[in-house]
C-alpha cells in the first residue's frame, strides 16, 4: 500500500544515469514491474510484444556496448529489454483466442471478431504490424516505468542501442521478436549522477493541450 | 492520497464499452489525467504529440462517425485524441532546447545533444520520424491510463477510427499532427456494459517474460 499518487510517482522518477553497482533491486519488486507491464491494456487485448529479463552480466556487457556503453545496463541489477512481435500472425492471434475462450467462454462474437482482425491485419505488410506492435509495448513501457517509481526502484528507459545488435546477443530473430527499447532497473547513486540535480523539463500544458468546446 | 496501488487501478480498469451519458467527468479530474500525460517521459524529452480535449457534442458526434459510431465517444464527457507530430523539425527540436535552457541554464553539453539528435534525426523520411513520435505518445497513453483509474474515472482507448477523417475534423493536418488513438473518458454504465462482468483476459507472465540468468 502507498499513500503516494501517480503525480508523486511521475515526479520522483527520472531517466536515471548513474546506478549503484552495490545495490540490487529485489526479487518482489522486479515481479511486480513485470506484474503492472502485463496488465497493460493493447490493442484487441494481443500483448504483441515479450520482456527479456537479463541480470547475466556478461550478456548486459555485450548489451551496454551495443548500447553506446551506457553504464546503467551494467551498474543496475536488472535490465528489461521490450521486444515486440516482428508481424502479426495466424498462430499468434489464434494464442489470443485461445486465452479468451478460456477466460470467457466459446462465444461467437469473439471468433467473429478476431476473424475480422486477422481479415485486417495478416494482408498488411510485416512493418506496419510491427510498428502496430511496437505501440502497444509503448503502453506497457509507459506502465512499467510508473510501476518501477511506485516501487522506489530507478529506472532509464534507453531507445539508444543497436537493435539489430542486441536481437542477435538475446536471439530474438529467430522467435520472431524485435527489441524497441532497454529498461535497467537499480538504484540511483545520489552523488554521482549528474541529472538527478537539475529540474525536470516537461512543456507547458498550454503547448500540449488543445481544448474544443 | 490514494492507498490503491497501481495494481489495484491497473485491475480495475477496463475498455468501457458502455458509459452513462448522466455522468460527466469533473474538470478536476480531466486535469490530473492531462497532467498525468504531460509528466510521461519520452525520448530525449521531445514530447512529440498534443492531446486535442474535445467536449463539443456535434464535433464528437462527426469522430464518432469517423470511428464506427463507438458510443462512447458521445456518451463520455471529454474526449481525449493523442496525435503525434507528423516530422521532426529543425523549430520543434530547438522549442525542446529553449525549454531545456530556460529550466537548466545555457548548457554547452545541452546543445551538442540536441545537434546531434538533430543530424539523426531530420534527415530521416517523415514516417520514420513519425513512427518513432508515435511511440513516445503511446508512453503518455499508458500513463494516461493508469492515471483514469487512480481518478475513478473510465476510459476507452480506441485505434478503430479513420484517423484522416479525424485529422480533417480537427484541422490536425495544418498543424504539422496526425491523429493516434481515441480515449473518451466517462463513467461506465454498469448495467449496459456487456465486457464489465467478463473476466479480465491477460497472458502469463511464463508467456510473456524470459529470464536471461
Amino acid at each position: 500500500m502507498t499513500t503516494k499518487t501517480l503525480n508523486d510517482h511521475l515526479n520522483w522518477r527520472y531517466a536515471t544515469k548513474k546506478m549503484d553497482p552495490a545495490k540490487a533491486v529485489p526479487q518482489d519488486k522486479v515481479e511486480a514491474i513485470i506484474e503492472a507491464a502485463r496488465m497493460a491494456p493493447t490493442s484487441s487485448g494481443t500483448q504483441p510484444f515479450e520482456i527479456i529479463v537479463v541480470t547475466n552480466p556478461k550478456i548486459r556487457g555485450q548489451i551496454a556496448e551495443a548500447a553506446g556503453g551506457q553504464a546503467q545496463i551494467i551498474d543496475g541489477s536488472h535490465l528489461l529489454v521490450f521486444a515486440a512481435w516482428d508481424n502479426y500472425t495466424d498462430a499468434r492471434i489464434d494464442e489470443v483466442v485461445g486465452l479468451n475462450v478460456d477466460a470467457r467462454g466459446d462465444l461467437p462474437m469473439l471468433h467473429a471478431y478476431y476473424d475480422q482482425l486477422k481479415a485486417n491485419y495478416l494482408p498488411r505488410e510485416a512493418e506496419v504490424n510491427h510498428a502496430h506492435a511496437a505501440r502497444q509495448a509503448y503502453i506497457a513501457l509507459g506502465v512499467a516505468l510508473v510501476a518501477a517509481a511506485e516501487q522506489e526502484v530507478d529506472s532509464t528507459p534507453m531507445e539508444g542501442f543497436d537493435p539489430e545488435a542486441v536481437d542477435a546477443i538475446l536471439g530474438l530473430k529467430e522467435r520472431g521478436l524485435r527489441s524497441l527499447v532497454l529498461m535497467p532497473l537499480g538504484y540511483r547513486d545520489a552523488s554521482g549522477d549528474w541529472l538527478l540535480p537539475m529540474k525536470k523539463v516537461r512543456k507547458s500544458v498550454d503547448t500540449i493541450v488543445t481544448h474544443v468546446d
